[in-house]
């Protein structure tokens, strides 16, 4: 008993009172409030009520002298405004339900009911009237300074005159009796004993200004507005307050500055000297007419004493800053989250324990864990799953890709995808003796990429040509080709086997592998493709450099010493006969090519530098990288109206592109260009179409050639999952689900049908799917001004893949505007794809912890938890796996790189050793699907701890919530008697 | 009556007792407070204290498992911890000026009074004794988790065991009868009848971790430290409560992280279940303890009721998020300026309203207005009020030079003015047919800049040429040329004319007409000088593409066809005979120059091309700009310690230049470099060291030049002061205060020296000043964590001015070194100069404003009050000034520059016709020293109104201290029976 006066406190009225009125039928949420605060203004000698701030979700403030509404901020209040609310509000008038149809007779209401009351004296009832009924205006209107002209006009339509003006009308029109006795500067007011109506200034009809506002559209359709109405007057000498609830929502007229019926009012004049002070109740009135909780309370009151629980619960839940630390003029931008009502409404209503806990992902959130779990239900059970998910959004798949964001994205993943073809094309070309070339690259990219987007599970994902499969094929070609075999048969036969083993690993729900993968393996695998990405246009760039070297001895003044001939091979080396013929040559005419050809050879010191190129080519190169990262960070600066940064964001890689692709034909140097092949033919004229399966080989080949399919499987397996795990990762909330089964089910069948025809093989491609992905993200348009835009998801749809790799088959015509591309300009799209793929990577986020002092660190979830050492150590494990990769790959290994990944998920499962599972919890977030099953077993010891936290928090919650402020003012006064503790 | 019960409360009492206690003598301010919160942790078996956050002024909180320290944040607490605070305090035991000097001893001290008032029952003595001395862990200890090494060693060394340990040790050495009772798994407890001091677990003396810890030069030499213990025992049903004012602080072993001594200890101990709601009470306590108003009101408060006023004081002033608003889990950043306490404070004392308002400048703000307002006072008084305001200073102006700052400084300076020297030496070089060249330019810049930095009032500002003084000298020589009188003599004679005309200008205190300078004359002036900065800085670059074209047609491939010869002119054209003595000549060996010179002829399609270095020195100009300015913005970034950040920032410049001169180095192009003259002669050889003042010209010029002198003077006396007052800007907080009379009077002096040894004339440079000041500012080291270095103000001194010119006076035998510097490098200087100091400019911020949509605009102080459409404005007049000054400058008018910016000075004036004074007020904020005269006249309807607005402020904020929640408290309990209003 002694205890509960320190620190426990019963279940306070207040919180019963509200969990009786919340804890009602729930089902009809509330209508959102608009509210909106109006103050008494003087000018000259017309009365008005001015606009002075609204809310609706956060405060917005009209400027003293501005003219401008103030940027939306959270309303700081002062503990006395709220304090004074309530008294307010315990005092005054409370009619709830009233039946409203207009201002006059709910102002007339409200004051006949204060003088039955005995709280206003009879003789001021049309003084009151009177303010109460002068026109509204709004932030939406011209200055308060108006013309002559204005007022001449005004006074003729009769809601718009001055009190004076007025004055003088009505002792013109004999209406009424007017008896004036109170004429002070501050309010020339009047006392009428007629019926005011008259009077009345307010419009009945909405305003165009009204209707035309845009602010609306920042308003929910449903939305109801409360009005909130101070000022000071010379004529009270005590406060006339009133809070109304109308039965119905109606539309006063004038009264709101957007055309919202009103539901709640909220009136306080007092005698004059107090106006900050009435300011302050004002915007407390408003602030928690906004407020989730109290809105349902003021909704669903029975009487005062209602609202005053509300108030008291709202103040229990309030979070207080020190005056020393903060200062109130600051205005406290809106946060990126605010804690969801429903947790704070939960607490009071009944079956509080039996609902449950809101998921981020919302229920849309995508059903991995589903079809990840039921492993092995029948024979190609994930498969038949996969599409059974994935058929109903297949329309959908289509009519949602039309949107001005997919342009862009088209447009820059097309420009990834050629590139890669024409880069990955030549590299095979040369490595299988043109076998596969340009011509092939270009057609087996724009199929497989066409049939992927258009029937797989994730049509997201971009397929492409990778670094595994060129070092495979290199291997083959020179393996068949030193040992007399058939290199397009041979990579026939382990296209069909391969395909086979994917069917099986399909059948079998094999994808059920990914599971065992976490962020460590999932992020070494991406930041290890960034860098390749990276490092290839870097080492672009240099080998540049080495094919236009620079003559940097170059001496201006020396131009004369400069040049390059070709002289003709000396007669007396010549020994074949055909040398005679070229004697007719003009030596000194023939270009470096031509003399080379010709035998000649090249005398001077200009020979070997080519001028201006490779200079040019780095500053096409950083250019349009820098210009693409600029523009895309272009989107959080001040200027320009939101959509228009986005526009500008969202192309930005193709306005980047046209600049530098501009500038390169400005400066008119003979950078190298981008080369499309421009007629339909196999690169290699020996070869046709159709590769047949037999005739070339021994039959033995056609068995055999399993072995070497069992690994071109692993390799596609692992890549084509890892990125399938990376695009559907729980970030992106993607909503149309995955289907890993279905993907590899689709690459199977085109590693078959390209073996057939002699084109290369293609995986999904990690760096450009998510490229893609970026390009697609969608995000909300902020409702509430102040409000931050939610991510909402990627705006799936097979459309843009379907595009992309159509353009890319069309490219072959479109080769006259594609060869004004600089190959500079597409290596800086390149770096910018591998560094912007990096960025989101937690992995990378804590390279760069290493480099901060412990002070300036960003407040990361896991940093709160986990001790930065254990961080450290395993990044730095990471670090080291990476470069074990790296090194790997740039050797002959490269091949086993699949086995190598498998080798990271082995590191991983050691790091159990080191690491405790709390800390592996945190750092190692697991992957989506990985939860449900391994939770308990694996994670136990963090998932126990905060469901033990979560339930005692909710026993807390609930507990601390029954005790209000009310109880302490009880206890402050009690103790005041110096009763012991 | 009844309107006191709605809106307004009397004088309260706890006001009333906070005026008391806080009005009493406050010559001694108290110490600041340092407060750790220490929580009760069960460790196995082990019971101690672990730190769970601290302050200085915001809270440092310890992280749940990351052992690190959160950063500095503002103390969100709740309102309800903040009401349990208080019940607390009035329930538990407060012991006011207690004779401490040891824990066990306070610690009993206070059980006694808790028992002997019947508050405790006696046989919790030992329990409660035993948990409150139990050792306390702090933050920079290592973690929990010790070895088993390490437990042993601690058992040996006594003041360490755990529980158990201690237990068993006891019981072996049968000091202690114990029973053991209540062996639960929170709190392994005993009660022990002997009297426990060697229960004592902490130490008496300091250890090494707290002498060593680095926190301690956060707080100040003077701090005390406040103790807040809470924690949960099960021995207890009710809490038990302890808040302890020691007579003197004393070091309590090992209490505190930090070796300081405790003033104030709190005490929480409660049941079990609550430990979130102690931590919260403690947070509460805590927070107070650091709050300026509340811990003047611990350390003087007489009883238990001070303390609760203290608490009511605070609640009255707290600012309240609205829960829906805010959420609670954000910490929030500390503010970069909170209110003074003292104006919290002030209300309280009772000589309120006679205190002077503390301005921002602080006492030691620069005391400018008295020497600009006293206008010719006497004869030069000026002048003398000058040597009398610098000369106490002198010394200091050398000393203060020794800082690492300094050096940066020095090289950024020092690059900019030998850039300027060579740039301008070698324009006057062209327009006076060298008359003075690169070679004057180093010696005047040399000799100007050391005597300026060495005597001058102002010794920040750079003197250089500048733009109008060239186009001076260029029309002079010209018309000299033309009329054939000795340039050399007149122009002496006009500087010694310009120098008598400047003294008059000091005698008579001319300098006072820059009073009628306001923001909008000097931005327009330095915003014109910044924008040259830039435009010559680019137009430099693009005639270095001129200088260097690029071969745009040329082909790779082609490379044979390129070539550049010298032919051998034609016999039959030449007529001289000396060509014939060329026909000796290797034609073919010349190089371009000499193939000209000898009048060869160059035929070839290379002769007028130069391949790279246009590029390359493209590269280097942005290259050194961007870094610069990258590496500028590297204060700001997370990564490495401030200090570091800081050098890097500082010597930002450096570094860009010696990275793109090795860049350079690297590619070895010949691209143009820097060249200083290295031999001491004037560049011109037949003109000597002196100029003499007779004898070439006829007497009536020595008279005439008394003409072109105005213009000089006048032009040498604007450029002059308008930097002057630029420097002087109230912004930069300078501390020695300024001189314009004595700066103008050694320009005047260094005119006629110049004039004499023929070298040109010097004044002061706005840009290349504003970076001399830029480069030594200086911040506070921050000492509360979490709150903002403070702009202290510039490192004012004579050292790197004079370094700067001794620099450029020697740099004639450091030519070898700066030889290595291109030209496109400096020019990168340069832009950055132009831009830095465009970007502090309110002009350029308004500027902005036209391309932000105005939800988006800063929160600037004149966009609160005055209209977004007046601002426009204004700032479009500006542009408009701007631009025909732009075009006048680039006409022959440019020598009128300094009567155009006296137009400035009248398109100023006019625009009071347009603007409302108000308005200007805001938008054109007036210079130092302009305020105290012309504000009651000019500024009036701002002043009258702000004035009135303090006051009623001041008695609005006296009125509304006198009220305090417990009035409230007192309302809402009496009004609960529906008293009327």
């Amino acid at each position: 008993m002694m205890s509960d006066v320190c620190v426990f406190a019963p279940v306070s009225p207040a919180a019963e009172r509200l969990r009786y009125i919340l804890g009602e039928d729930d089902d009809m949420p509330n209508p959102t409030l608009f509210t909106e605060m109006d103050t008494l203004q003087q000018d000259g000698d017309e009365l008005e009520w001015k606009e002075s701030a609204r809310w609706v979700k956060f405060e917005e403030k009209v400027e003293d002298g501005g003219e401008r509404w103030s940027k939306p901020h959270v309303s700081t209040l002062s503990l006395h405004s709220l304090f004074e609310l309530r008294t307010c509000l315990q005092t005054g008038t409370v009619v709830l339900d009233l039946e409203g149809y207009s201002l006059p007779q709910i102002v007339d209401e409200i004051i006949e009911r204060q003088i039955d009351e005995g709280m206003l004296s009879p003789d001021l009832r049309e003084k009151i009237s009177f303010v109460l009924l002068r026109k509204h205006r709004h932030q939406t209107k011209k200055p308060i300074h108006r013309s002559l002209a204005d007022m001449g006009k005004a006074s003729g339509g009769g809601a718009r005159e001055c009190p004076s003006a007025l004055w003088s009308r009505m002792n013109t029109l004999h209406i009424l009796n007017i008896d004036m006795i109170n004429c002070s500067h501050v309010l020339c007011c009047f006392t009428g004993h007629a019926h005011s109506r008259s009077m009345n200034d307010i419009a009945d009809t909405l305003s165009t200004d009204q209707l035309r506002n845009k602010f609306m559209k920042k308003i929910p359709r449903d939305a109801e507005a409360s009005n909130v109405l101070v000022g000071e007057v010379d004529f009270l000498d005590k406060p006339f307050v009133a809070f109304v609830r109308l039965a119905q929502a109606t539309t006063l007229g004038g009264l709101t500055e957007v055309p919202v019926p009103t539901r709640f009012l909220f009136i306080l004049l007092g005698p004059t000297g107090k106006a900050k002070s009435y300011n302050q109740i004002g915007r407390a009135i408003a602030t928690l007419m906004v407020d989730d909780l109290f809105s349902d309370v003021a909704y669903k009151a029975r009487d005062r004493e209602d609202l005053i629980a509300g108030i008291d619960e709202f103040l229990d839940e309030v979070i207080v800053l020190p005056p020393g630390e903060w200062d109130p003029k600051i205005r406290i931008e809106p946060p990126k989250k605010v804690p969801t009502a429903d947790k704070r409404k939960s607490v009071h209503s009944l079956n509080e324990l039996g609902q449950p806990n809101g998921t981020a992902g919302g229920s849309g959130g995508h059903s991995e864990d589903e079809e990840i779990v039921c492993v092995f239900v029948r024979f190609c059970g994930g498969l038949f799953l996969d599409m059974k998910r994935k058929l109903p959004w297949f329309p959908s798949d289509f009519y949602e890709g039309f949107h001005i964001q997919s342009i862009s994205a088209v447009l820059f993943i097309y420009l990834g995808c050629i590139t890669n073809a024409i880069t990955f094309g030549g590299l095979l070309g040369d490595a299988t003796d043109n076998y596969q070339g340009v011509m092939e690259s270009f057609l087996g990219t724009a199929l497989s990429g066409t049939v992927f987007c258009m029937f797989s599970g994730q049509p997201l994902i971009i397929l492409s040509s990778t670094g595994p499969i060129l070092i495979f094929e290199k291997l083959l070609f020179e393996f068949s080709k030193n040992n007399g075999i058939d290199y397009m048969e041979l990579r026939l036969w382990i296209g069909i086997h391969s395909c086979i083993q994917c069917f099986l690993l399909v059948a079998t729900d094999a994808s059920y592998i990914i599971k065992y993968m976490t962020r460590f393996t999932e992020e070494g695998f991406s930041s290890l493709i960034s860098f390749i990405f990276i490092s290839d246009a870097i080492k672009k760039m240099v080998s540049h450099t080495q094919y236009y070297p620079i003559n940097t001895d170059f001496k201006p003044d020396y131009v004369t010493a400069y040049k390059c001939e070709c002289l003709a091979p000396d007669p007396s080396e010549s020994i074949l006969g055909c040398i005679v013929y070229h004697y007719n040559l003009d030596w000194s005419q023939l270009s470096k090519k031509e003399c080379v050809k010709y035998g000649g050879s090249l005398v001077g010191n200009t020979c070997k530098y080519v001028p201006d190129l490779a200079l040019m080519s780095f500053i096409l190169f950083f250019g349009t990288y820098s210009m693409t990262v600029s523009l895309k960070k272009f989107k959080f600066s001040r200027y320009f109206p939101t959509k228009l940064r986005k526009l500008i964001s969202d192309f930005s890689i193709f306005m980047a592109i046209m600049t530098f692709v501009g500038l390169d034909r400005l400066i008119g140097l003979k950078t190298p260009k981008l080369i499309v092949p421009t007629e339909f033919k196999p690169t290699r004229p020996d070869r046709g179409w159709i590769v047949l399966p037999f005739g070339k080989n021994p039959w033995w080949v056609y068995l055999a050639s399993f072995v070497p399919a069992l690994l071109v499987t692993i390799l596609i397996f692992m890549d084509q999952q890892i990125s399938a795990v990376i695009v559907n990762r729980k970030e992106n909330k993607l909503r149309k689900g995955c289907g890993y089964h279905l993907d590899l089910f689709w690459v199977g069948v085109l590693m078959a049908v390209c073996s057939f025809l002699g084109l290369p093989w293609y995986v999904a491609a990690t760096v450009i799917s998510i490229a893609h992905i970026d390009s697609l993200k969608m995000e909300s348009e902020s409702s509430a001004p102040g409000e931050q835009p939610q991510f909402l998801g990627v705006r799936e749809q097979r459309l843009t893949g379907i595009l992309v790799f159509v353009l890319t088959g069309v490219s072959i015509f479109l080769a006259p505007v594609l060869q004004f591309i600089p190959m500079p300009v597409l290596y800086g799209v390149f770096l910018y794809m591998g560094v912007a793929s990096l960025s989101g990577i937690q992995f990378w986020e804590r390279i760069k912890l290493y480099m901060m002092p412990s002070k300036y660190q960003p407040d990361f979830p896991f940093l709160r938890h986990v001790p930065l050492r254990r961080v450290h150590l395993f990044t730095l494990v990471q670090i080291i796996c990476l470069a074990v990769l790296w090194v790997l790959k740039s050797t002959v290994l490269a091949i086993l790189f699949p086995v190598m990944i498998l080798g990271l998920l082995v590191v991983r499962k050691m790091l159990d050793m080191v690491f405790s599972q709390h800390d592996l919890a945190w750092i190692d977030d697991i992957l989506p699907g990985k939860d449900k099953k391994k939770d308990k077993k694996k994670k136990g010891d963090k998932d126990d701890t905060k469901k033990k936290d979560k339930k005692k928090g909710r026993a807390d919650d609930s507990k601390d919530k029954v005790r209000n402020v009310k109880i302490y003012c009880h206890q402050l006064a009690g103790l005041e008697q110096k009763k012991p503790c």
